[in-house]
């Protein structure tokens, strides 16, 4: 008999939800998916997620009895346990989500937001392991990230601590869709990066690029372009990422999401900022720029199950 | 026979050392003063705190043991024991000052610097008790900050968490002593604010203000160029307290310092400026404004037995 642990460990996002059966050692099983869009209401949503849940359940060997349920998901309060009008869900309103599964479910249940399962997720199974102090960067459609300090996730009184993608990187610079202007990730994130793009393109009358994938393909290929939109977008993010290094000094800072894809045709300019930006007492312990190793390996599945781990 | 507990809180500073012993309700007594700054070394230092400390310990009702030594100092790192070229010490070398002080006196000896141990005594006997996430800003000579989450001090991976005051507040801004430019503590601290007072003072041929206490004394008196030198101070402070409640969300931030006594002078157009500058996510549960309580109180002391307890 084995004394392995479990979890289900689920990934809330706005087209699909995917979710599984994961063990302490970051294998994950019986991995499916639903459509989130295909259903009316959270209350239909739940229903249906329950049970495929359930048949998880009870597939599960007996013997081994499931911890919990862990959930990440857009705007998900890990004190409240609830999704406040999130953006990228089909409903917006307010959703008590953790009650609800808990309830169908009779399984102790936990949600947070997608960045902060990711950074539980890089401390349990990914390269923050041991790490006490880091930070995960998510670089997806918007900004955001996890903070963990001490060994402990920073989620602030509010559950809302984190939300880095919304520092002012440029007064009075881009509009966000906070109803601010200048927020990083109006830079930054794939969105951003992409605005960047058109810009220089637009102006050297190229033909603009697709997607923030597009530029890191190009950049592959040696494209100068591609090279100079990695680097206005590096300088920005860096500064940004020194100002915040200097509130939490964390040992590494692992970027995580669709342009981290990028690696170091970002990574590269980015660090040079930040080195360039940081108070000279951070200078003899640098921080590690990192990729998240769970990239491609259903990272916010293992995250949401590193919730309940 | 009772069941308090008991430390010796000691504060270094560059020209004094003063320390006493604390009970866990917070009541110092036989509280002291050494000259730090007429001590030719560091060992001579620690040689003649030494002897005070034993003898309040010999002193001490052998039935209630002391459970440790805290101390206060600039620049000292919590990890590592030591302070290292303290600007503001006599002898800017690498001093391991835990270790002197553990193996003069045989007890449990630990350090931090200023403003964390301003943080700890805000929490254990201040307006912090209860409080879980939360930030002490100390607004003096420079600007540090103690910052608590879930609890815990924010040391950060080498004890240099919370530098708060280099953040750069205006890119090009203002020369800083870090070398670098528009810090914020040549904006918003005692010194910062003192520079702004002279440029509006002497563009208006007024006479300029001896120091910042003189500023809040003005502003008392309804001075109008003094309440304009609080409004663009607390501009400045607002905008960057506003991105590091971003990072770490508390619920409440919390002054102390020599600029603290300026109160609502200073905080007001403090919190106007950090509310205009918060993302709106923040705004329903807004983090509380307010002044230490253990502002004129030996509160180093305090807070430096407060890191044993």
């Amino acid at each position: 008999m084995s004394h392995k642990k479990y979890a289900i460990g689920v990934d809330m996002g706005g087209t699909y939800t995917k979710f599984g059966l994961v063990d302490d050692q970051g294998t994950i099983t019986r991995a499916q998916q639903i459509r989130t869009d295909s259903y009316r209401s959270p209350e239909d949503f739940v229903a249906a997620l329950s049970l495929h849940l359930q048949s998880i359940v009870d597939y599960h060997d007996q013997d081994h009895t499931i911890t919990g349920i862990g959930i990440g998901a857009p705007n998900a309060n890990y004190h409240t346990g609830t999704i406040d009008r999130a953006a990228n869900l089909p409903w917006r309103t307010y959703i008590p989500l953790r009650d609800m599964v808990a309830s169908a479910m009779n399984i102790k249940t936990v949600i947070t937001n997608d960045a902060k399962a990711a950074a539980l997720g890089e401390m349990q199974f990914g390269v923050a392991k041991g790490m006490k102090d880091f930070i995960v960067v998510t670089l997806g459609t918007g900004i955001g990230s996890g903070i963990v300090s001490n060994g402990q996730l920073i989620y602030g009184h509010d559950g809302m601590a984190g939300e880095v993608g919304h520092i002012i990187a440029k007064p009075n610079g881009r509009p966000c869709g906070c109803g601010r202007k200048g927020c990083l990730e109006t830079y930054a994130s794939a969105t951003g990066i992409l605005n960047t793009a058109q810009k220089i393109m637009l102006a050297n009358n190229l033909v603009p690029f697709e997607n923030s994938q597009a530029i890191t393909d190009a950049a592959m290929m040696g494209n100068p372009m591609a090279l100079e939109i990695f680097n206005q977008t590096g300088k920005v993010l860096g500064k940004v990422l020194a100002h915040v290094h200097t509130v939490i000094s964390p040992e590494a800072i692992i970027f995580f999401g669709g342009l981290a894809n990028a690696r170091d045709y970002l990574l590269v300019p980015t660090q040079k900022a930040f080195e360039e930006e940081l108070l000279f007492v951070y200078k003899e312990r640098k921080p590690q720029f990192l990729i998240s190793a769970l990239q491609h390996r259903n990272a916010a599945i293992l995250g949401a199950a590193a919730l309940v781990f």
